[in-house]
């Protein structure tokens, strides 16, 4: 099966004929397809397929148990009317790579797996890496029970009805601790791999990343009536705050985004009472981030303060810079850089991933294929066949060079 | 029954513990206990009482075939979270008008009705004054058929679980060639009089008034590793506008409002591909209107461009300067001006009433009764009794100077 024909099945499951984009939420029919397609993928190459205690989709090439594995992967979800490459990527590559590895006759000293991690966008819950959060004791049963989705469904009763038993999930650090490398592709989302004309990178870090609630509480008023003078206008205090983040993270070379409001009562006859933005914003360093948010808030502060509105700052989430294990990255910089004769990009990324997650728990490190648009988390995502397979040889050189060491 | 007493019947219909505000929305329970409240006035006074083809309520002392009746009400229906005062105050001053009229001993030479408009806020199914625009052949059947409520049920089949029969909407010319004057009393919704230091006022107009909708169109994409400069965020424009709105209004003397947006895909760490935001604008007059919104349309356009975001501005509603019957008015002015020994203050209005819609069909005025803080459509909405009571007596000599004459 090549990886055009995998690629190819995999393409009409969940897609929104609306939209163009993929729906392929944790727990959903379109994610049990997919997951579905993961086992006969292993089904066909002889694999010893498993589920772990969280949902995650393992499937093994020698014993686990010996310790030591090299594995690699990536997850099958999508955020609301996401791309077809977020995730789909990774494993189709895992899959395509180890084909090339056996093409190739390449020896396997350790143990070789492939993993779907389970809800990695938290599309449908709120919170991203679920599966890959849980195996590594960051998130724990308690917590998980009490994820809800946008129509009250509790995580645990959305896993009873896919089949899985929600009372097993937890901590799975003996299975962890048998790993001895994972290495995740996936698709950039940005545009460095472009500006630098390489068809694949490796990953440098994770920058770190908080989730910032806004909420300006002021008086619900007719919009008709109410002098200006009378207002306490929460929506104002929001728009100078959106714009101040723009203004804030160029200042910086950071990222900085209001990208979802709510607003009550929310008539189109009626001045706010509460206006709810949060703000998403990523830097290279932690002081770098630290002063974009302090200079938003400043102005939102100012700003309410002259429309007599309260405001709220609540910080949701926050992940500290995630640094790939050293060695390891230098390990794959190394293969790559000898196999193609170049030296090999490496690159800060402002996504979280399952990689990042692990990263605290194993050796851990991360390859990227070019998208040349820098477009994700959107129908329009996209990136070449040829860089598609440019990244397979380069997961396949990695892997044949770490299970054979 | 005092207004005292007819007032805290009332105030425990609907009101929602959570916000302390009114959710008595047409066709809903909450409305069908104002409506029996209504009828219960109607048969405690003796008289008779009838609903229209178009589901409003009437109460009749004398017979309205006899033409050139004087009509006063308003409406029993609220806004989402709405106060106590806006329409309820019109019809319980109304039923206590008529009490001191019979006090008094006046004589009725006309006929003599009150009336309770259905939906006039519009809350459920998104237009307002319904009752009163399909009397005046202002909505049809048709448009009327086809308004559907959030929850997707349409106005017919709400209309039908509340008893009534919607293949009867339509216009009622004989009903309103009937009335020879209607008068709506009404708490006001700004603080003009409060301004003035008086506790009743008369209306002069109503302002013309709009609604326009601004599609920001941009490109979604993933919040953290999508460059500013690769970025078409519609949120940034959206923000320009907003602050934009009360710039404009401001220079013009008007108001201009965002009270409503929506966002698409609305995640918290997706660059929004749609930002929807409507806004609500009302002037003095037309020419100034026109400047309000050319000024923000303008701003917008540049900010779009400027961030490579696609604006689309539609008009979704729109009504013109309203002018209330001038003799009405001025005999209004000089009635209470007369028993008050003072001149009445004459003043503009930025909201939409029954009133408005009716003034096309016929001789139609307003009372505004002093609101201390200006505040409305909200649960802090307040008048005082004593100005509450002065309303009811201004009323009186109102209605006494018409039916006697």
């Amino acid at each position: 099966m090549t990886f055009h024909s995998m690629w190819a099945e995999l393409l009409p499951i969940g897609r929104s004929s609306a939209s163009g984009g993929y729906r392929r939420f944790a727990w959903t029919g379109p994610d049990a397809e997919c997951r579905a397609w993961f086992k006969e993928q292993a089904d066909a190459r002889g694999l010893a397929y498993e589920v772990d205690r969280n949902g995650n989709q393992w499937a093994w090439l020698g014993d686990p148990a010996e310790g030591d594995a090299v594995v690699t992967g990536s997850h099958l979800d999508s955020v609301p009317d996401g791309g077809a490459f977020d995730g789909p990527l990774g494993v189709v590559s895992s899959f395509a790579a180890l084909d090339e590895l056996r093409a190739r006759g390449a020896g396997f000293r350790r143990p070789f797996g492939i993993v779907n991690f389970g809800d990695e966008e938290g599309a449908r819950f709120g919170l991203a890496c679920v599966g890959s959060r849980l195996a590594a004791g960051q998130l724990t049963r308690e917590q998980a029970h009490r994820l809800t989705d946008g129509d009250g469904v509790t995580l645990p009763r959305a896993m009873e009805a896919a089949g899985y038993d929600p009372d097993a999930l937890g901590p799975d650090p003996e299975r962890l601790g048998r790993i001895g490398a994972f290495v995740e592709l996936h698709v950039e989302q940005g545009r460095a791999l472009d500006l630098s004309g390489d068809a694949v990178g490796v990953a440098d870090a994770i920058w770190p990343h908080g989730r910032w609630r806004f909420d300006f509480r002021g008086e619900a008023n007719h919009a008709g009536t109410t002098r200006l003078a009378d207002r306490r206008d929460p929506m104002l205090p929001y728009a100078a705050a959106v714009l101040a983040a723009r203004g804030e993270a160029e200042r910086a070379g950071a990222v900085a985004t209001f990208g979802k409001v709510a607003v009550e009562p929310g008539g189109v006859n009626a001045v706010p009472s509460l206006v709810r933005g949060w703000l998403d914003s990523r830097a290279a360093d932690q002081a770098r981030l630290d002063t974009v948010v302090a200079g938003i808030e400043k102005t939102a502060r100012e700003q309410a303060k002259a429309h007599g509105v309260g405001l709220d700052v609540v910080r949701e989430s926050f992940t500290p810079v995630v640094e790939f294990d050293h060695a390891l990255r230098d390990e794959l910089a190394r293969i790559l850089g000898r196999d193609s004769g170049l030296s090999v990009p490496v690159l800060g990324t402002g996504a979280g991933h399952d990689a990042g997650i692990l990263a605290g728990s194993i050796p851990t490190a991360m390859l990227f294929v070019r998208n040349p648009t820098g477009v994700s988390h959107s129908p329009a995502e996209f990136a070449a066949e040829d860089d598609c397979l440019a990244g397979v040889r380069a997961l396949a050189d990695v892997l044949e060079g770490l299970v054979g060491r």
